[in-house]
């Protein structure tokens, strides 16, 4: 069973705040390249992360040697490094099963085929969804999960079925040869070390607006 | 304008990491009370919550006197507090401004309603959403918005619009007074200070899970 590295370091040793931040590393070397920029200094990298130029450094030498003393960085080198440590250089290939409204949501989100994930299926056990097409795919049965993961190559699952049927999907995923586990329902998984899964806490981020909340009304009231 | 806190720690001093983990708290503590558990030993919620009794230990130290050597702590004092930490002791009003598939599977969440949230309106601009009925709300027109906000009390508003909407639309809450924003169009908003900003990052989330899978991967290949 998976059990959570005490270290909260990466397989590679990468820390977990750096990897939070790759996704954000991601988005502003993308914007930078759609508008044509060729390089980037660390102070200004550093500012559009709302960190300091030194811990932007500390960051990037995680990802290998870039930039020169006094020129910046290319921010095509960069995005090519953060590609390739994301995995975003080849394509991830993709399952969805619950085509309810967030299934529909994702399916629906059109970023996520400029990112280098193809959804090359979609699951339910809804006799009124089955053969219903959505964005293009039409909406297969769950019970022929098992033998499309067998025949097909995919590497992430996503879950977005009722919290009471989310492990059984995972077993089916896991016993397809699914990679890592995208999973949207409230539940914890019990997978094998070797499947990656990313839990999307939705309702947890609500909790910690209202906390923020919260907090500043009672300094307000307080201070 | 909305600035991050360069030490990461909120108003009240409390740490990111701690805050971040209140949620899992409340799940936890929330579990064990539902299962009429009393008592609740150091060691015990440690693990649970996969940390060292003395990191917990530390955590809880934030919110105030707990336990009594030996006796472990007291589940519903405990529960109580993070409750109260959490601002889930009274009831968050919301409204909700995106009826898309979204918005539809946030509204249909029925979690929300029994953790001291409320959502009391829902908004749309499309002529076909507006009038109908979801989950017994009906979607009002979002040219409607500003006179709502001006005659309910809301302390949240949840943002499921499209990135190029969303802006205008937190323009419109903040001029309502709400005190917080549950952002999910995947884009930043400016807001005052005074108003809080929770960002679900979505794809982020999506773009992790590569990492992982692929770090995984090379772990394997290399290892």
């Amino acid at each position: 069973m998976r059990t959570e590295n005490p270290k909260k370091t990466s397989p590679a040793g990468i820390p977990a705040g750096v990897i939070r931040r790759l996704p954000l590393y991601h988005r502003y070397l993308s914007d930078l390249a759609q508008r044509e920029v060729e390089r980037v200094s660390s102070r200004e990298l550093a500012a559009r992360m709302k960190m300091s130029a030194s811990q932007l450094r500390q960051d990037l030498s995680w990802f290998g040697s870039f930039g020169q003393q006094g020129y910046g960085y290319r921010v095509d080198d960069l995005l090519t490094a953060v590609n390739r440590i994301l995995g975003l250089n080849t394509t991830n290939r993709m399952v969805l099963i619950g085509a309810g409204y967030l299934g529909r949501a994702l399916i629906n989100y059109e970023n996520f085929y400029r990112k280098g994930f193809l959804l090359t299926a979609i699951f339910d056990h809804d006799p009124q969804k089955i053969g219903k097409s959505i964005n293009g795919l039409v909406v297969k049965d769950v019970a022929e999960l098992g033998d499309f993961l067998h025949e097909q190559s995919v590497e992430i699952g996503i879950i977005t079925v009722p919290d009471f049927a989310a492990q059984e999907i995972a077993d089916l995923l896991v016993e397809g040869g699914v990679k890592g586990i995208w999973n949207f329902a409230p539940v914890s998984l019990k997978v094998p070390d070797d499947v990656c899964v990313e839990h999307v806490h939705i309702s947890e981020s609500l909790m910690v607006l209202s906390f923020k909340i919260n907090q500043r009304a009672s300094a307000r009231d307080h201070g």
